[in-house]
């Protein structure tokens, strides 16, 4: 099994399609028979920002690798406390760990630890900044879903202006042939006007809406975002998030093999009176992720 | 090994004879011999509420299985603040993990994850309401040091009030015949009337008393209770906790094959003189208890 | 592999120089070849106080050895709530663990729960009294760096009241011949008289300066400790730990095979751009750590 292209991972747009290609392969086949690829080595899951889920989905899958876990659950206070620089925490974690996921309040902090770790480096999400393997999910489940990343009409819809890991998924695809995006939002919600820049910079067919109903007659994949409360003033927030919600009564006017994906936690924006219909794949999108994730870390540690 | 009668253990009424029989022959097997008959299964370990001993006792059993654990420490914070609900945790859950074990301060969540979860679920404590393995934890030290479990006469004493878990106890040996309790306790922390008349539909043989002394002479089992702080306004305790003590002149008038069994933690029931008295048994329970969730993990996961 | 002489470590005074020459040896070993040398050991690490650096040195040694780990990574709210005795605590957890690492903030805590637990005990910090391990890794660093562990001139660095870390280094050290420390530290920071007076009790050599750049010429190693900010008050704290600053400029005043050690995190004492000099082993150190925890994990366990 040939390398990735990047040492690290810490920005989705490192993500070359080499990488994506050897990465699902290698995820094809963990999904068919798990392999402990990677006995012995250690992961830190180093997690100064509590995500009990993203944690676990990193842990679940070096242990089905065969192997072994050191965890900080919540190092809010504990460990900053004393004042550590990012750039020693990487150099002291590489004795420890043969590979590190990170996820920091603060932008930039995977860049830095990376910069002086001498052991392979994940960013599980940088404050609002990057969370590269949401994204490799994301395009995971597309490819299982849809087998193929290409010739696809994507509804996004919610939060279009801190919901980056949609957009870092959004310019992946771009790299495919034919994808077009309709962005469906409240006003107060919608794309800023630098991150338009950026998706038109990256060949991003873009297209904006506030009308669901409309749009959802065209899709294949509908993506829904949760509304980031912990990312801005409660007291802006208008009651945006609520006007839109997926039930099956929207369903029911869209493609019969139209799918509905969302990081989750969702807080209201699906009804969960849709979790039984074959459109609801986020459920199977968190379970792709322990396999994406068993085949980043088995390259990235170089394993085989 | 044949299946026990039930898929997820939530509430200790589900414990059939059969499973008590099944689950106490491979504990005792365990007992003699640790198995490693869960090799590469995944433990989740949910404690939405701390409980170290608890969450130790389980992961102490699944490493000795020769399996694998995720934990989420204290997860009164983190997980619940982006709003999951227990429906979308056993979902997701169930693609990290071969079986969950949870602790949550709400009564009836246990119940509520394992509709949604396609792997079992252990309750290990659904605030007020149950905590099926300390009662089986409490059978089988009581199997263990009395080699039988009928024909028993068990003084309870304490917190009757607050204490749930002992009333499962109670009830699970009520199934077995002639065995007769005799609750000791002050006033204000004696057995409520619903649970009293939820006792007598069980069957329950019931004597009340004040008189620790008077009733400990005919006893062979002493369980002593904590008294459960956290789950009343400690302004309205009177010292009535500080009633009680099982000190070497207490033990001096009872039987001289009395066991004294507690959950622990002991918070002053318990002088610490009569620790390395042959009655003393609550650290072998302790000790009972990891293989007994050896044999609950294992027959639940279906390793065999 | 014969027995250390001691069954639970908790003070540096009881490590003897066969203990050191048998740990050391061993750790040679593992530094070349790690040997899963405890397999299906179960280590309990307890942080009452957090310190995940100290936390993962252990866990990494552990999961190397090929054992298993169950860990409490903050219990300062959480167990201790109940109210249990560390003497129950420690004849509890013996019945979930092979061996326990425990960090607790109160002087003589290590020693209580070893009174009781049945499993060896090492101490990792109870308070500002001992921290065994932490005086084992300084001088394995040193006889790594240095082939020795006599002859040497050391000179420590900082805040020689509140560090006792690197008191306990010291004594170790005396026992070897011809070792000399100069203790360079500003006023409000030097060591207080009944330490000094211990010091000479233990036959230490010990020079006094503030003057470090006419210390550093004569200098083997170079000792430099962190301010413990936790441990005092700190509108007491004057800036007395930013007179000093370990650079470029002094180090060109030293010997060339001169080490610069800290048991990190560093505050500023040490800037970072001798990071990449040949001089600076406080990374090397905490690499070192890992090997000579390893040692003391399967010697003290009996693993062979």
């Amino acid at each position: 099994m040939s390398q990735l292209s990047f040492r690290h991972l810490l920005d989705s747009n490192q993500i070359k399609e080499s990488d994506i290609e050897k990465l699902f392969a290698l995820a094809d086949k963990y999904y068919v028979r798990p392999q402990q690829d990677c006995p012995n080595t250690i992961l830190a899951t180093l997690f100064f920002e509590p995500s009990t889920r993203t944690r676990f989905s990193f842990e679940s899958a070096m242990h089905r690798l065969g192997g072994r876990i050191i965890s900080l659950e919540d190092g809010q206070t504990s460990s900053v406390a004393k004042g550590e620089s990012l750039a020693d925490t990487g150099r002291i974690m590489s004795n420890y760990a043969d590979v590190i996921v990170m996820r920091h309040p603060k932008i930039g902090s995977a860049e830095e630890l990376a910069k002086y770790a001498t052991v392979p480096v994940i960013n599980a999400g940088d404050g609002s900044n990057q969370h590269p393997t949401q994204s490799l999910v994301d395009l995971y489940t597309i490819f299982r879903e849809k087998k193929k990343l290409d010739n696809l009409r994507i509804g996004v819809l919610g939060d279009l202006k801190h919901g980056r890991a949609v957009h870092s998924m959004m310019k992946l695809l771009t790299r495919y042939s034919k994808n077009h995006f309709t962005l469906i939002s409240h006003a107060s919600l919608a794309l800023d006007a630098e991150s338009k820049k950026d998706f038109e910079q990256h060949g991003c067919k873009i297209e904006e809406t506030s009308d669901l109903e409309g749009a959802i007659k065209d899709l294949d994949i509908l993506y829904v975002t949760r509304t980031q409360f912990e990312r801005f003033d409660k007291d802006k927030l208008t009651k945006a998030n609520d006007v839109y919600c997926v039930n099956k009564k929207l369903l029911a006017q869209g493609k019969k093999d139209l799918i509905v994906l969302h990081p989750l936690p969702r807080t209201g924006e699906i009804d969960p009176e849709i979790d039984e219909l074959p459109q609801a794949k986020y459920f199977a999108q968190a379970n792709y992720g322990v396999f994406i994730r068993m085949a980043l870390l088995s390259l990235i540690t170089n394993a085989k």
